[in-house]
């Protein structure tokens, strides 16, 4: 079975939901650091809670990246944990010259093991072409990103057509032996609805439902019954006061968001 | 003295040289795999080889991020190898949501003390006031890059202009505490000229001299007598079969790179 039909079946049993991993230190209850691997502990709890209700885990790698030497380590111990058949996705917005490109989607793909990752397409085919090659995985390229900053540059209109849109159909004319999928905030519910008309297929990463104030069934109107992948991060995580409570409300709120992404 | 002075200062004692450690242990020779730490080991040969000639070093993560746990020890060692005067650089190409890139910024301003870093502007404004809020640090931001790719988007013309001219106007219109540079590749003299009419006076970081095929006196012409760190990587790294040669081959061409660079 492949990456894709894992999903699907995955989406079938539990939901669209994907659950953001940015766990930050400062946020999580003091409880959890009495233990000696906080991050792994709170990730452990979280994944515990969320894994009847969510078909895929994504962990941004800043949040990581800002413990030093520890990183690459708290990433790779938070994937061990993920329950077998759940995509795993790393948000890590990668894009740099060939040879570089390469090395990144080696230590994403080969050396951590990720289904998917984020890549931002700024550099071109180019910076872009060592993740394709990677069949059975999946590369998100950022196109409409859900933040007030898509408007600075994304939006900007050349030869009649909006930067993002340029992204997509230049991007599915790409080869690729990945599977070619798309970043689109929830905060853009007519432009997703728009780019379904020329991108029908292809899965999208939808980030900012929640505290960002992406609104899911607005989302799920616009992107109909083509495949997607729906994160909530902060309105998951964080929410208890200690491990139990952390443990219910994130259980709670998976169930809520899966409730309304089945 | 502030960074700025101290580049300035560095480069009048040196030249405009700068070195990119994109040290891949495959492309090392034997004898440094011999030594517990073979990338570290490479490295303090070619910094001691070139140091009398370059103001600045450029670490690209995605080299270092290959090797997975050690990824960020390698990185801080590095660092730690540095002479006191030379600008560092963590080519790291970052950009995410707001609070993403606060901890991207985090990690490498304060967590491992880096002096600048390049970033993408695909995701506009929020997505990089974080890294432009730390005083006394530099935020190179890809505007024309140096590899084929860069005709896929940065080209497109958008209002009558190119999209990388409108990041770079864009980007001088924001508030920033750090010193606002580019990333213009050597392989684009004519648009590197247009550029230095409407950013005079902004650091640019030019990478693509060498194994990518910039011409060093066309960069030069281009860019006349603004600021500027002009990349060499691949080219003074490899050359050598041993930790001598190595060390006489990086010396060699630093030196001569350094002479064109005055």
């Amino acid at each position: 079975m492949n990456v894709m039909e894992t999903l699907k079946q995955e989406q079938e049993k539990t939901s669209l939901l994907c659950v953001g991993l940015d766990t930050e230190l400062h946020k999580i209850p003091d409880e959890f650091r009495e233990s000696g691997n906080p991050i792994i502990h709170f990730n452990e709890t979280i994944i515990r809670a969320t894994q009847e209700y969510c078909s895929s885990y994504k962990i941004n790698f800043a949040f990581y990246e800002q413990y030093g030497e520890k990183a690459f380590s708290l990433i790779k111990d938070t994937i061990a944990l993920l329950p077998k058949g759940k995509l795993s996705i790393a948000d890590a917005k990668r894009g740099d010259i060939g040879n570089t490109s390469g090395a990144y989607a080696r230590a994403v793909f080969e050396d951590m093991g990720f289904d998917a990752i984020t890549v931002s397409p700024y550099m071109g085919y180019d910076s872009l072409s060592p993740f394709l090659e990677y069949s059975d995985k999946f590369v998100f390229i950022l196109a409409l990103t859900s933040n007030i900053g898509s408007s600075d540059f994304q939006r900007l209109i050349c030869d009649g057509k909006p930067l993002y849109r340029h992204v997509i159909e230049t991007a599915l004319s790409w080869q690729s032996q990945a599977h070619i999928g798309f970043v689109v905030g929830a905060t853009h519910p007519d432009e997703l609805a728009e780019i379904r008309t020329y991108a029908p297929d292809n899965c999208l990463l939808i980030p900012g439902v929640g505290t960002q104030g992406g609104n899911v069934s607005q989302v799920l109107q616009a992107n109909g019954s083509a495949p997607a992948l729906i994160n909530v991060s902060r309105d998951i995580l964080y929410g208890g006061v200690n491990s139990e409570t952390t443990f219910s409300h994130a259980l709670n709120k998976a169930q809520y968001y899966a409730g309304l992404l089945r």
